[in-house]
């Protein structure tokens, strides 16, 4: 059995019960670097990781053309393949939620045809930046768009208006014009950055104040791991 | 100290350890019931709540008039007040995730203001439904769109036009109409239908497959714990 086992945001308290006892009896875990860096599902899951394990690391280049990326995700599937096929479990690492912008689905779309698999799913950045905010982000009928900092300025704009929440993730280098779109709309008041959400570094701050630091069109950037969070109009829980 | 804690979709297992610590050593844990049925949270947790632990229970009436809920959130949150301002810590059960449809962000609105407050995120509905149905949701600049299906069908069909995944909570009666909006978007295809996620007794299976039994405007009711999954496009992860 193939396991993609979410992680959660970060604190390695909000692993699930689940995830814990799956990578505690692991015989063969694996998981992504990013570009050489240390590996954040590993650093997660470090405190369960059994020191017999087998390690798979798969060192995934952050660049436009997607290739490289491509090439190592075929080259550690390959890997996995070959224990799968030896009757041997394989626990692949994922930080939040494996399906939700998780690196997991590059491996699953390789390897879910031939093997059995199982997603135990995680604590995902939204739900966890918004508890560290203080946030709360839907009730009733109302609608959550989850959106990605990348999209040019009219398409997030035009998302905005319709939802009476928004979670904008991959904030990065978009920062600036994340801003300017929210100015331009007068909901910028309502908007919380949060950076690294449950992690003894985090940063918590209304998206405002952040403002006075941008130059129109500098090339501000905030860390990958970031997002902002807008609710708007009344709340409906009182 | 308030801590507000996530259950995740069902399934124990599928707790934080930290969760499970925080109820573990509770001295007074709180949850609401549902029109006087069992708690689904408590049920949840049950596992973990020490025998000696004191049960504030808010027995939450189901009606369109929002009235006799409130007053019931009003009284919880009175009896949760008192025993914090005891200097006594309450560990409030939430199903899901507490900021996620739930149901601590109404003892939130109520008791955030005096009594500090910790929000422990759980695994949602929708990664719990996408795990088990074996569908990844988004990557890269893919956008999700979080609906209600209490939504009327021309904002429905709006908001599902605009997203490359969709997942449409509170089906229940709404059963037939979100049918007929995927149906004549061409979608219905793609859709995937999800009850109780990661329980015993979980359903998944293609919303196609549903529609004959609906009769046109019948009052096809399914549990109110179902979900509607749909990702369009081309799977861009390989």
């Amino acid at each position: 059995m193939l396991y993609g086992v979410g992680l959660g945001p970060g604190d390695p308290e909000l692993m699930t019960l689940k995830a814990a006892r799956l990578i505690a009896g692991a015989g063969v875990i694996a998981y992504p670097t990013l570009a050489g860096a240390e590996s954040f599902a590993r650093a997660i899951a470090a405190g369960v990781i059994p020191a017999a394990a087998e390690e798979i690391v798969m060192d995934v280049p952050m660049r436009v053309d997607r290739a490289p990326a491509q090439a190592a995700y075929d080259a550690g599937a390959a890997r996995i393949a070959e224990r799968l096929a030896a009757g041997r479990d394989v626990v692949c690492l994922c930080e939040g939620d494996p399906f939700f912008y998780g690196s997991f689905m590059y491996l699953f779309a390789r390897l879910s045809g031939r093997f059995r698999v199982e997603v135990v799913p995680g604590v995902s950045s939204v739900n966890a930046c918004a508890a560290v905010a203080g946030l709360p982000l839907v009730a009733r009928n109302q609608r959550l768009e989850i959106l990605a900092g990348t999209l040019p300025a009219a398409e997030l704009r035009d998302r905005i208006v319709g939802a009476e929440a928004v979670a904008i993730m991959k904030v990065g280098r978009h920062l600036g014009k994340i801003c300017t779109v929210l100015d331009d709309l007068g909901l910028i008041g309502r908007a919380v950055y949060v950076e690294r959400a449950t992690l003894a570094n985090q940063r918590v701050q209304p998206l405002a104040g952040m403002v006075g630091d941008l130059a129109p069109g500098a090339a501000v950037a905030v860390p990958y791991f970031s997002m902002i969070l807008l609710t708007k109009g009344e709340d409906p829980w009182l």
